[in-house]
């Protein structure tokens, strides 16, 4: 080998990594930094055109007044190069496709040249991810069409494709290939390809071009909460919450079940329904972030599997008996247009796997997002809905349940009872004492105790919303501080030994009830009243809860909890010590208790933003094993051992100092009584 | 091994195929069959249940009165066959999925039981096909859904095709899914799927059902050819033809690309017209057949490059101009409704691949019904449309080249022309004596020397249709027996010599004319006559249609054929001598050039059942190697030696006998001024 045939190498160190290596003279930074596996935006491929490269050189920089000088370590800044910088108000960088190294060089990659970007995506619980979408945006130079060769443009696009971009076997869809010939002659032969995982190409655009977006959609039984996210960057251009127009259909999911049972259209229209609020969303959701819709490229969607099953025109009525028989538990792919949806016109919508029949995308979604799988401790997760999803997970297995709760920890089933809106009790402190409440409704900052509500106040001394009723987080404290007040027994009863004019009784001195909110207090003019029945089915619910996660304890063989993640709204706004006065969770370290808010929104969202995180969800649907509540004896057992508040004061060591001393278990027969009558 | 685990083998032999082996005792003949490679027809899989896989038992018959005698070569007849064979009135048959090998025995399968069946598709030329098309119906059984099995309805169907059926990794289509549930549970867990190309479940029905139906289109510019096909038995059940809509925004193929260049709605209108055409032609050819059109799971299409651009909504504008650039070569398969096609909901759309800008793939589909490059021949195999698609073969290499023929072959630029319809002219002979004509009009059975239609004929007597114009195969026959009659000269000129009634002149003598019919027997009452024009572009034509060819024998540097294919309905009228007098065709034996009818539709009916004929037509679509002729300076040449009739008498050694003994080659200049004038 002679020596001009040698190549020197050049030590090239990439911070903020840290990363170094050896690299031979006349790499591109961009090459280089891909050898030493630091990945650095480029949407070009190198072709100096989408300046998303752009680098510092911190040491070894070349002098710009010594052309050809001995001293510089990388290639002189070219004309084109110094006009994109200048452009880009960025003359201290470089484009790292353009730099080519000839010296040592330490080289500062900024936060937006980093390929593989970190997002942060909640304040609450921090979570971070990596950034490879099933979408992206290819720049492509395609050879001219010559009389003589006949590939066709699609099949010069597809070799073009392949030599620049590594991309093979791909297809197309039909609605891309009507536009392509337009297209690439309106690029000049250079265009950009949008591809979904690296299968087919869904859109060509002439010339450069940026901009993908997709939509992350968690559909709830009340409420549906889109998140519109730039693909490129990871951000969340805007989030947006609607109530799920199928409520006019039936307020949980076995009424929603049973119209689908019992009307002929009824499937159809609450497809339809949803179908309309989803392409709703998407517009609202793109004028907020100033796109155009139908550069949202991918849906990702999640829910209970009732919801996932109507927004595909799937009947959901299989899910409404044993044995719960789900049409397809895996994820699916297909055309968002095959929908009805309106977004970009070859946009895939992806549906994250379900596990069970009452278990559906939203809990793998929570999962997903949550990974208690990948910790070390046991961790339980609860989603508390209609139905609570509770999941057991250590870093070995994970077991995971659906407990019939109802809709009490919604303000379902109680007689003042209503969804979490301005005027809703949320807030609910009993003083042990005098027995009196105080408390704070949505919308109003002050407690009741400051409110002027007489007759001669002034309009802006009163508060903005008077009590409308109790919500979920409210209706929880609110007979949890009955019981630390002891105006509640153990047993969920009134206690006849207590005097106090919020105390209500009726005739026969059986059923006692406790106004909560005075008729002044109140929007209606009358008092909002916590009645025995009310306390009832908050058992019933709590104990189905506790029971579930006490269920997934036996079969998992452990003892005890070292988290608890509350995810959903309702997670977010109880607070953990009032649930653990009613049992509604496992023991555990108050601070062990988190609330991590959307946490199936967070979930859909990642899946958009990551592909891995789908495969990921796939496994996890298919790995947990779902213990079947609904025909379980220890289930049943644990049931009714669970009725009373909290049903034993063993369970609850972190409680011993706040906990009233009496404790007066239910008998059985009691339970089994209220069980047929009270859950009407 | 003991002696119990030692099994018996015997000798089974198949006929008719005389295939044999040794069988272990206990196989059922359906599965000792697959062993030797014998395909007996199952779509139960040996369920006993489809009753397509019966056989004759000719030697080792089983006496049925004689249950467990050691002189039974097969299991004994159950109740349940015994049945199943009475009620198909098959008595003397076995099931061979039923009947067990416990002896020698020699079994025929009938011609029904044949899984792979010849179909016999056309009488002018035989053609056969193996039955395996990409569609297929799979009687399957499913596990039932259980409390605590959570697999869903559709990873139960997968789990039981890939165990029944060997189907592994198929995916299902939506709207497949949607009737998933209901189909299975009406089926009690026994299905029918309809599966494409061992791909995607398309469909799911109750129980065991029969009955899938494709349907094979060939899209020409001026008609539409539909066959309509029992993918089972390969059956024609149906053939319509009619006219392409399109005709009405422009005769030729440029015109409708000019109409798609000047209307901005022009695609949309042209695409609208085809797709409504296609599903015209599914409902009228279901009727036909008896069968539901939402029964036809496929259809294959086939076109020249505009036919097959417009059809899927592609603008053909660049097939227009220089380079000719195709959007895709390639076949393509996606969903019909995504065209609008209303037959099966998940029916596929297969398209054949096309060769170059003026090559499509109605070419392609003449060469896999033909497969010229399978014969140890040298073959021409030319499809006269507007344009002329000429390939020249031999088990080696293929060439191909389009000929702008223009229309004139077709009637078009005739004075009298018009298309192949009842009263157009389609036989001439023209006494070489007296210069009489007498010709047959389609529709007529009586040359036209019986024709009675003075004034006093009765109207019985008279031609079911007078004479209307001159189709394709008229005007050839007619030019051809002016040039025998030398009438014509050698350079198409009217010959000044000739005396008679029907030769008509200019007043300045330049231009000859002939009355071919008289006013009496013209439907319109006016002569019909050929000008000198109508030779002119006839002349054109037939000297592109020559030149494509005589540059094709260069190109491969071989210097006759051995036999020549007329595809198109063009090439089933023409006589092969007058189309070799005319100088239309190369110089060949007159019994090997053979016509072939639509032998683009034939293809599209094999690639329909045939999913090998696809790959067959995708690797010809790439091997074949295009000719274009637009801007080859020899054909240039060729075009201009190929003016005179016949150009030269060297080049036709088979009509030495027939062809005046005068020749009189055009001078080259006057060629060039009517090329420049005469091809209006």
């Amino acid at each position: 080998m002679t020596k001009s045939e040698q190549k020197n190498t050049h030590t090239l160190i990439l911070m903020p990594s840290g990363r170094r290596g050896d690299i031979e003279e006349g790499t591109t930074i961009l090459e280089a930094a891909r050898h030493l596996s630091v990945e650095i935006e480029s949407i070009c491929g190198g072709r100096q055109t989408c300046n998303k490269c752009l680098v510092k050189i911190e040491e070894g920089q070349f002098d710009k007044h010594a052309i050809n000088s001995s001293s510089s370590h990388v290639t002189t800044v070219t004309e084109k190069e110094q006009k994109v910088l200048i452009e880009n108000q960025r003359p201290d960088l470089r484009m790292s496709c353009a730099a080519e190294v000839f010296g040592d060089i330490l080289v500062t990659i900024p936060e937006e040249s980093r390929a593989q970007k970190q997002i942060i995506r909640k304040s609450a619980r921090e979570l971070s991810i990596d950034i490879a979408p099933a979408i992206r945006l290819t720049y492509v130079e395609i050879e001219e069409a010559e009389l003589g060769e006949h590939r066709g443009d699609w099949g010069r696009l597809q070799d073009a494709l392949e030599a620049q971009w590594g991309l093979k076997n791909l297809s197309i869809d039909l609605l891309a290939l009507r536009n392509l010939q337009a297209r690439i002659r309106e690029g000049k032969w250079k265009v950009t390809a949008t591809i979904w995982n690296d299968q087919e190409v869904i859109d060509v655009k002439p010339g450069f071009q940026e901009g993908i977006y997709g939509l992350a959609v968690d559909i709830g039984s009340t409420t549906v909460a889109s998140f519109l996210t730039d693909l490129r960057t990871g951000a969340n251009l805007a989030t947006e919450v609607v109530m799920n127009p199928q409520v006019s259909y039936g307020e949980d999911l076995m009424s929603r079940i049973s119209y689908a049972m019992t009307h002929p259209d009824g499937l159809e229209k609450m497809h339809k329904a949803i179908i309309d609020t989803l392409n709703k969303l998407a517009s609202k959701a793109s004028r907020e972030a100033g796109i155009d819709k139908r550069d949202i490229t991918e849906i990702v969607l999640v829910g209970n599997t009732t919801m996932t099953h109507v927004v595909l025109g799937i009947s959901p009525i299989e899910l409404g008996g044993t044995p719960f028989a789900l049409a397809n538990r895996d994820a699916m792919d297909f055309k968002a247009r095959e929908l009805g949806l309106r977004l970009h016109p070859g946009a895939n919508c992806h549906i994250l796997p379900s596990q069970a029949g009452h278990v559906g995308a939203d809990n793998v979604s929570v999962l997903i997002a949550e990974q208690p799988y990948k910790q070390d401790k046991t961790i339980l997760t609860i989603d508390v809905g209609t139905n609570a999803e509770i999941v057991l997970s250590s870093k070995d297995w994970m077991y995971s349940a659906s407990s019939p709760t109802g809709p009490a920890f919604e303000g379902g089933q109680i007689s003042s009872g209503m969804r979490a809106a301005p005027g809703a009790i949320e807030r609910v402190r009993i003083d042990p004492q005098t027995k009196e409440p105080r408390f704070r409704v949505i919308g109003e900052e002050r407690w009741s105790e400051e409110w002027q509500t007489g007759p001669d106040t002034e309009a802006e001394l009163r508060p903005k919303h008077l009590a409308a009723g109790i919500c979920g987080s409210g209706i929880i404290e609110v007979i949890a501080e009955l019981y630390l007040a002891e105006v509640l027994t153990a047993d969920g009863r009134f206690n006849h030994q207590v005097v106090g004019s919020r105390l209500q009784w009726s005739e026969d001195k059986k059923r006692g009830a406790y106004v909560l909110a005075t008729a002044d207090q109140s929007s209606s003019g009358k008092p909002i009243v916590v009645t025995q029945d009310d306390v009832r089915n908050i058992q019933l619910a709590k104990a189905a809860l506790y029971a579930g996660a006490k269920l997934l304890i036996m079969r998992a063989g452990v003892n005890k909890v070292d988290q608890i993640i509350l995810a959903g709204a309702f997670g977010s706004y109880i607070d953990p010590k009032h649930a653990m006065v009613l049992g509604l969770i496992l023991d555990c370290e108050l601070d062990d208790v988190i609330a991590v808010g959307n946490a199936a929104g967070d979930g859909a969202r990642l899946a958009l933003l990551n592909r891995e995180k789908r495969a990921e969800a796939q496994r996890i649907a298919t790995n947990v094993r779902y213990i079947e509540t609904a025909v379980d004896k220890d289930f049943q057992d644990e049931f009714v051992n669970a009725m009373s508040l909290p049903h034993s004061r063993d369970d609850f060591p972190h409680l011993a100092d706040i906990l009233p001393q009496t404790t007066d278990p239910i008998p059985p027969q009691r339970i089994r009584r209220f069980q047929r009558t009270g859950n009407k």
